[in-house]
């Protein structure tokens, strides 16, 4: 492979540049699941913008509906004014989405980033009860600003705060200590307790499952009953589906079924559909308290995105096609995951996630970096996940067809098997 | 005026929404200092996107550029790998504008609002130093995540963040007592004393015209002796030019030919040139301390945006024409705000702001809401600071036309007449 | 009982007053474990200062210390300056607890109240590791200033802050969930997982049983497991031996023969043995990082506390004669306790606490209540504790007799069965 | 002078001790203003316990009513039990100070320390107005635990706080920028701005002279606009007395004749007359929004120092003959600081303080420093305040003869003049 020059993003951007060293091609085009470099060449996509891709990259009817609106001269940036294409996305976003979950909630568009979508539900949860304190979980993953980061739990980015991160109160995630015993029973006692010592909190938020924090999932039984415990102590229940949303576990929610009614959702990344920046705090009309521009933000209407975000359902939400596709490409991968597990079982592998949020749990974390490093000089696009990036993550376009899917799985297995066999390692005396 | 459907909004979006509360026109097209709602109808636009839009609204040069990169299939989301239109933008601010000026920074792309820019400046600079609290000063505005709302002045949002703002001190701004006292002096001195209870910052953040404070502005004198002590105490000058900057004042940056050469610089709003979300944290190349995705986002790789900065770059500030340009319509603007002073001396309204941010402020706030109000009923798009709401603030797109500027400014005489009129105020009684 | 005059009170005190409450006698005089009131008549102390007067009230021995001390003309105060009464007592401790228990401590004399002895150990802890955040635990008690409240779980008196209570991360005590469960599982978890939300600490704060808590006991194993991890992780731990120190479970600290050496211990309440306000913070000597008078405090050198507390080491503590004594006694109410608990077994009563910190806890807790208003009808001084007040704490004088002490549970078990009749609720058909 | 044997203390004693490095005589007996060290050589005292002696050492009266209390059984330690001696106290408080003086309060007794008082008066505070901030000044000196470190102005004791000492907004004190400066200005203007960053606090605390601060001192004038800016906002004015107050600056409390009625105030260090620890909160009624026992503390209700808290006021202030004193030696302490300053103009001393509470401010901090090193080689116990320990604080307990005083004047003096003589600096040429 060529390696195109980068030199200027080594001089001209800040140390803080992280993709870009694991994979060092300039990327200039892309397509669907395909990414291409400066030199043309190609690359599969296994990460999707971290899950703002959903669509694959460019998709033609968003594409073509993005130039139409640009070319008419439809108006770009609008503040919170009221725009045409805005209320196109609304009225979408309600008769495709909304309606036919039976769901009732008002849109709040807050500054086009997930994090400033944490962020608004979070004072608004605040604002609503007059409770400082929010419960967030174990592996959580909301955002680097300083409310959101506050109920992340990543090491990595709370270090970067440089104050205390306050105001949150962290309990164990489903599963967190053994598949079979009862994360929530601490929370539940704590809060029947007065002397506990764990505040009532404004809210709890969570992922249904924990994207960065290591394909963990959180069962329906486990959500319904954080929701019951919630609902007893009047605490409010967002679901963050930053990332777990829009389609990625094979429904639209990724919490539908479950039967629980969050009073707040948060959706981002692949909410406009074409990885243009947008955000929306979803949130029940009796909770919407906050006084005009309260929580504002430039870019809070950005019309580019809102063209784009309805397109994406008139194109995919109508009917059952997209989300039973995601589901058979769901299966897909969950067997590749079974063979391997069953396959290389020295290695103590284990199966994570849901959806086309999957991936593979290594015991020894370094093989799964190490299995990235090579499917990327494959020319794959896969990261990995988890506290101790220990989960191979195969996050694709919900568009990418079976044969690029197998294409990428293969990838990934005949890196592992290089690394097995690089290593010396066999599988039998892997540990 | 035929007034759309806006039922819609009313129903499906949150109560937080502000600006269409003032003017209730769908906007669908816009170009220039013109934007048309769904009727046809024209509106001239003196608010440009809260300083979103300083070269107007889809600026064709920039337009081609983006439809033509779009249709191309360039890559639109990319999270921080190389792209090729990343790289054009770097290398192009780097000619065109840190060059040319001798400035010396790395580029750090935040999520892409200028709160996130904010929050990112503000942690390096605790990371740096291994201090927790920031200077701040009185009618700042530097967003409403909660690292940015605990430096944001303004009471309105930070009644919404429901927990305490920590961490911040807050100082006097330039004139905030009156003109010729030395607000700086208390700063100085509690620096100094070793009981002050003035706690050593990490920095200080400063806008050089405070736009939603009131359009208050710093001299040269006063951000240089800023910039004297933060040194002698080894304190970081962030500058948040994300209002200010990009041409507002007159030049790229509005701290140019003051003598003073911040730490950190945050740049938003009109960086993409065309709406489009984007925001950098400009960096001191000795304080890069960030370790790789320490501080992300999702968006912050977003081409599109690169892409039109990138030709605004081009297009704008090759030369000294447009420079010159807006000095001669901030000059203009300066000649009504001074007749108006005059003519309705009994008002006593005063003169705010600089280059092409600035307002007459009036002794009784009603009136700037009143004559505002009147001047949206004549399809100006226009707008109050101030912590009253007593500036009527002239932001117009820095491309506008003598013409265009005349035409507005006449709007808002006539309404402001009218306001006088209609109250049977006569200006001389108006006290 | 002739009530005496008590307007006074209810005029010029707070409302914040509480004990007088229960039990509106004015008491003028004490010995031992019986309080006299204005009319001479006497009350049996099953509250012993809430644990402050282990050796009863003005214990003659150290009475006829004191009185010669002040006839003497001795120092009274001293703030921290050398004084002969301080060199005894430093001395005194040195020789009779911590040598032949082979403990390496140095004492802070912090102010003289037991929050202020936790103020100076978190502070400590924190500056000595650099870390903010510190692990308190569940039911866990430590006094009512900011810092001391933060750690402290009981909700009435977090209520009082008026403000977040930050840098504490709560972890389940002892015996929280069920008595089976591994409550430091998930700590130990958490500790160790990258991505988990809870942060280093700098400390451990730990009672080794919850006096306000509810009699909580943690084991010698849970200590041990405690202080593994803590290890593990480089996290001092401090034992809280306030209310269980000082000879009141039996030993002179509470933690003795558990196999645990603390970092620092607190100590106060019994400390100066006459009910005289001390307090002081242990330290082990490599963690003394103080500068002079980084912690002060108007009363940390008062000498009347520091001659009683020499002479109560001389007097109970240079043999094992007292704290056989202890065990004996701590026998005698568990027996108490074991008989009530089998013979009202449908009242599901258990016990709490160790030696001679027991307790009676009862599954309704209104019974709790009710029993110790009959009790102090019958002139016994008694409280309840626990989170709802459920447990009813037997706290006499570690120097009662054994007639005393008959005779107080006497009284106890009185007052319950005469709720239980006065009620008409037959024990077997208590539930 | 023969120096006691002091091992013990280095050995097992913190680091934290601090006077005694000034001085390391080990004193046995006191009595008035004299101190003396195991070898009977006495020491005149001219810090009064840093103001908790203001009636000396073991002022006879009172010593033969606490002997006479002790000996008789009276009980020593009730929790706020009622007790015939706190009964004592309160109605003698009541008749002899509030009443005579029209002044309506309750009093709360908190932990017996001066910071637990002013936590308590925070708490309450913020608990009354829902506010949780509160304005403390530059300089202010009140207590080491969290919530009082948070509003002390010192470094030095902030920095050991090891985490960010939130809610609390700084202002400068009275004098604090130039003697003409009106520092209240910028607070006042700040409340009324609805966007400068300054949140409405709860309270504001306040020392009407800051003894720790460096004495200085603020005037009827700008104490009465202070409370005239609270009323305007519904923040309470707190005066912090408890350095000031018990007679200190010649009447009980120090803000007596100003025109203003604090909300509360908080007394310690010479409230018990004798120097055992007490405190108190005092409330206007009004404010008394407690709950039973939600701020609580084990020494609450210490007897002894109720007897002797009693017999002073008896003693005392029943007429005006000790005020009278008390201003007769302050004269007599400003014409010899008077005099100083004009014999020793070169240096430019200057004046601080008033009452007894004075002091002489030294332009060149070594000078005070070298002068109390020398003047306690001489036998006079004597200390230094102010951010740089630049001001030599005469602080003599309130009942030294004008012999005494004259002496220990003197030896300052001779101490500073031979700092001067030996360091060969001529007074001319001193600068």
């Amino acid at each position: 492979m060529d390696i195109n020059d980068t030199a200027v993003f080594d001089k001209l951007e800040s140390n803080v540049r992280s993709y870009c060293r694991g994979n060092s091609a300039v990327f200039e085009r892309a397509e669907g699941a395909t990414l291409f470099d400066e030199n043309g060449e190609a690359y599969l996509d296994f990460l999707a913008g971290a899950g703002s891709l959903n669509y694959g990259h460019n998709h033609p009817a968003l594409r073509d509906q993005l130039v139409q609106y640009i070319t008419d001269g439809g108006v770009t940036h609008s503040l919170d004014f009221h725009t045409a294409a805005k209320r196109g996305f609304l009225e979408t976003f309600q008769e495709i989405i909304l309606q036919p979950r039976q769901m009732n909630y008002v849109a709040q568009f807050t500054g086009p980033t997930g994090a400033n979508a944490v962020e608004a539900a979070l004072k608004l949860a605040r604002k609503v009860t007059g409770r400082a304190s929010v419960v967030a979980f174990t592996n959580g993953f909301h955002g680097v600003t300083l409310g959101a980061l506050a109920v992340t739990g990543n090491q990595h980015h709370r270090g970067g705060a440089g104050v205390p991160l306050d105001n949150v109160q962290r309990m164990p995630f489903a599963g967190y200590l053994d598949a079979d015993m009862d994360t929530l029973a601490y929370f539940e006692k704590a809060l029947s307790d007065k002397s506990s010592g764990v505040d009532l909190p404004a809210c709890v938020i969570v992922e249904t499952v924990q994207g960065e924090g290591g394909l963990n999932v959180a069962s329906g039984t486990w959500m319904r009953r954080l929701q019951k415990i919630c609902r007893a102590h009047s605490i409010l229940l967002v679901v963050d589906d930053i990332q777990a949303g829009c389609g990625r576990t094979g429904t639209f929610f990724s919490f539908e079924g479950m039967g629980v009614e969050p009073d707040m959702v948060t959706l981002s990344k692949s909410l406009s559909g074409y990885g243009l920046p947008l955000a929306v705090t979803l949130i029940r009309p009796e909770l919407d308290c906050w006084l005009p521009g309260e929580h504002n933000g430039t870019f809070r209407g950005f019309n580019h995105a809102f063209v784009t975000a309805k397109t994406a359902l008139d194109v995919f939400w109508k009917d059952e096609q997209f989300p039973t596709e995601i589901q058979e490409k769901s299966k897909f991968v969950q067997e590749f995951i079974t063979r391997m597990c069953r396959d290389l079982s020295p290695l103590k592998l284990s199966a994570k996630g849901r959806g086309l949020m999957q991936g593979l749990s290594f015991d020894r974390p370094e093989l799964a970096s190490a299995t990235a490093e090579l499917a990327r000089e494959r020319n794959l696009v896969i990261e990995t996940a988890g506290p101790n990036d220990e989960v191979l993550k195969f996050f694709p376009p919900l568009t990418i067809t079976f044969d690029e899917l197998a294409a990428g799985l293969e990838i990934v297995e005949d890196s592992l098997r290089e690394v097995l066999d690089e290593k010396i390692i066999s599988p039998i005396a892997a540990e």
